[in-house]
């Protein structure tokens, strides 16, 4: 395992030496428990000022499949359901999170992993019009991934064509920002963690494949809309007795702006990577301007490829055709890249 | 807060130095996720040697409330419920967690945090001759923690007991061992790690409160009693994706039997301490063998003693005393004990 | 069975005459679906008018146990509780109904199925006041049943200081009224339907147990209290596709308000049998002012008494005796009373 | 509404003059509750009788969208979801019943109203041979409606090839069976009850569109498939306390093969109305063997016809046409029939 090259996914090292630092710092220093300490405070003060809200409620919790959960939880009644990408996380690969708290997830067709708008427009107009409405679920938030599982971007105008769709009907807009460090370092983004505030009524900034050893930070800009979450937190168990340890490796994160640079590294690496692909003749699945690429390779060529690199396997092509994902992340090293490249 | 003693909790500082040791040394390894790596693998060997359970199921989760959840759900179907004493921490503070995934606590009436076992042999007996019990919750598990919420000990027969009145009925055995260590570190227990293996159908060792950052240890001993459990762990948005932070850990608690070791500072300390408490007239609630100590105090007292020394609030016991709690834990130093007795 | 006595239970045969009629005049309408219909809207207001509220949304459900869980389930947010009896029948013989939907039970001490108001009182006060409530389940609704399950009343003064206490706190308080019938036609009861109406946040008028060959009427006073009551009827498979059978049977029970008077053979014919018992020297397990009727037997003696009556058995009294419980209703005849007091 | 010709639906009027004689019949008659009366348990026997499995578990439950829950619910682990084709009942308008329970309905492509074989048996293919399958829902059920809610059919020969792809990977296979008396009656259907009772591990008989008054019976050819149904079913509030009302009707509709024929006079009249359509030159939406047909008509002449017939808007064709359902019954008259051809 040491001596490959290692890009199959953006979760396979621990924290960033910064925060590794803190926790290491922090060891021996006794705190209250559940996120009630100073140190966690101070993150959510980071926060809150990096997202231009010095109101919003914001909580830490553990894993992304977790965070999901709690929050689309937190939002519905038990007669709505929360509106996604067919190829949504929380559709595909949460193996049932959502359900399993009682709601249904309506799936909309995608492309490249993104909801168009018009398909939503199309959607909540349909059900709010159609008679026999109280016999199916009630949309009650709409769930959208940024970056996307497959790594692209929904621009700032669409996040706003997104927000004015639910307003018309009162839903709630959700992002889930596992991989927010890889939009935000990316030059074709123009979404910004004030935007996300403004234009959502709930988020998440990832920590686990950002740079912290675990950690997601949930932002509620306005905190009416979710009374009672530290309740509703620990009766998921999604409470950690150590709060700190998240509070900790936030305010690392958020000190002096870090983390919207700590993903340059994987941005830069793997536009290298795609560079590279696209002179050797490769085939891309689809353009993607983050930090996972898709790559179409014929499946003799992937076996030797597999041999000396981590990949991640995406999907069948073909019957002579695989698609694979690989994966940089902030910590990639030009070294691995030209590394890697050399393999292509 | 850092002037102040601090005796609040067992969970308000971070790890054993051989644990951060660790987490440190593998920050920058690449490995699998999901606790499918080399080393999350080492560490369940060495929990199943420690157990005597070559076979045994191990997979590790984050906190105590979900570890409770996730595998009371996973042993139960849908019409069972889970017996419990009234105290028992699922009980009275995890928010209705185990509710929430659908299944009701029988709770059972207790002598300082222990269900007689001839109260559950009553219940159960009552249960399966009930002329209703088809309009009835059925029991499915019966949940103990060993050391209980108020620090006390099942002993070795007892537990035998409970295994025999729930093998009466094929009721499950569970036993939540959050602060299992205290136990092991105990003169006065009996219990042992191959006994828990041999005795329950499952349990788990925890590490949030004995030495690891976070983190607890699920064993099933009998695999077979849990089919896909890695699937119900997902589902419960208890599955790390940095698995390996887990297993790191508990492959160093569990190295050279550090694990059966780790609690005796917090016995050593509390033992002082409740000698020093009863040398100097305070009144004890009751007598816990374990690293918590009840402690009675008059109001006033409570006060200034209070300006020195993070307490716990336990409850009211009348209208001028209370009963406090006292937590030593694994890191307890002795200039902490003296400086406590000191402020006594 | 046909040639015993038979006081086992309110629920042994159909429907009172005049519901069955109208439901034989019926058959062969065709109507909307879904309770939509112009009957199940008369139904609608002759309750309305029944309660004093114009306003009030009425919704027909088919059992007692549906009922609870749906309008539990709808006053309720995931992190409440519902405040019941320990002998509430939401508790004992609903076979976690209640906790199937994600809600526990938070259970009172009682006196003859009633909750003392001062526990009630007591219970709420800790609550709101325990510092580590974020970790506990919040009482959402504190349920009631009258008559109980023991045959007992409330006074109107006690559901006003229900009312008040749950105002304390904003809980909302449910009545479950499956007898209701018995308690309006017991010269005992100070409480009307119009008091209901203004105490509750929501009751259901019971009908299975009352006259009707099944079903329960809901009736919310405020309908802002539950938005989306009909999409959650249907959700919890509550929803009967011919509703108007329902409408049918409560268009009929509230003509010329038979309802209020459909339980007064029942009250009658109890109370001769109560006499009979006092007379004869029976012991009554403790007294009842409604239909049910709880008397302890000598063993050997409740054997010849099973021959010849058909009796629901409650539980063990000692190892010699039992209670039993003897059940009279709306159709109970002053034969069968008579039969009944000469086997005594 | 009276005045009118009504093919809204299947279920506007009450019952079958036979099961309607039986309910008066048998108004006053005292029984013991929750359906364990002797006419329940005849009811029981004709229909195991008529199934060719003596063995049989049979229970009667009062709708279909509760039986769909209960039953799947009763199928599946936590872990498991169902499959339907995306126009099944359960996946568009039973409110999120099946997910309200924690699971994911598990959505396939449907050819009027059909799941191919061939897309079930790839879709069974990719999941069981998928590496991530144990972070996706693992199918545990399969969901078929017969007739479908489009009233197309199964042939003998499909089931069998569905049973065989359920059978390869362990999966239960579930039809149900809300219209199966117009299945019956119909002259292309060649599944029997005795197919179903060999090929399903679950299905149920509709009552309340085919006859009854209401309710449905659930069939569970091996009844070790599903312990404790009975708790399951009292647990989803779907246990009526008056159980024999619905063995009387079941009794009846097995009553020298009564349920066999009752459809005939709905597929009689279908025929009828089809033939005229077509000769009238009416666009069928497609075709359809049993008792509901799908007719594309032009708004205006729509609008028109909704002042003579009420009809089921079933969905917008285009800007200018609309399709609707007209539904017959076992009580549709040939005057019916005859008026509403005249319409036409």
């Amino acid at each position: 395992m040491k001596d490959k090259l290692n890009f199959a996914c953006d979760y396979a090292k621990g924290a960033h030496p910064a925060v590794l630092r803190r926790i290491i710092e922090t060891n021996m220093v006794k705190t209250t428990g559940y996120g009630r300490d100073e140190i966690s405070e101070s993150a959510r003060n980071r926060i809150r000022k990096a997202c231009g809200r010095p109101d919003a409620a914001v909580e830490f919790l553990v894993g992304g499949t977790q965070t999901n959960a709690v929050v689309i939880d937190a939002l519905l009644r038990s007669y709505h359901g929360v509106v996604a990408a067919e190829t949504g996380h929380i559709n595909t690969h949460e193996a049932g999170a959502i359900e399993s708290n009682g709601h249904k997830i309506l799936a909309l067709p995608q492309q490249y992993g993104k909801i168009p708008v018009d398909e939503l427009e199309k959607y909540l107009d349909d059900y709010f019009s159609d008679v026999k409405q109280d016999h199916m679920v009630m949309p009650g938030v709409v769930y959208l991934s940024h970056p996307t599982e497959y790594g692209t971007l929904y621009s700032k105008g669409e996040l706003q064509a997104f927000r004015k769709a639910c307003d018309k009907y009162s839903v709630n807009l959700y992002v889930d920002g596992a991989r927010l460090a890889y939009a935000l370092a990316c030059p074709e983004n123009d979404v910004t963690l004030e935007d996300l505030a403004r234009l959502c009524d709930a988020f998440y900034i990832g920590g686990t494949k950002c740079g912290a050893l675990f950690g997601e930070a949930v932002v509620v800009p306005d905190p009416k809309k979710i009374p009672r979450l530290f309740t509703i937190i620990k009766q998921h168990g999604a409470l950690l007795a150590k709060g700190r340890l998240l509070g900790i490796q936030f305010d690392e994160l958020f000190r002096d702006d870090l983390y919207l640079k700590i993903g340059e590294p994987a941005i830069k690496a793997a536009a290298s990577i795609k560079a590279a692909l696209r002179e050797k003749g490769y085939r891309l699945f689809f353009e993607t301007p983050t930090n996972q690429i898709f790559v179409v390779l014929e499946n003799d060529a992937l076996k030797t490829f597999g041999e000396k690199v981590e990949y991640g396997f995406w999907e069948k092509y073909d019957d002579d055709h695989s698609v694979i994902r690989l994966a940089t992340d902030w910590g990639t090293t030009e070294s691995e890249t030209i590394a890697l490249i050399d393999v292509l």
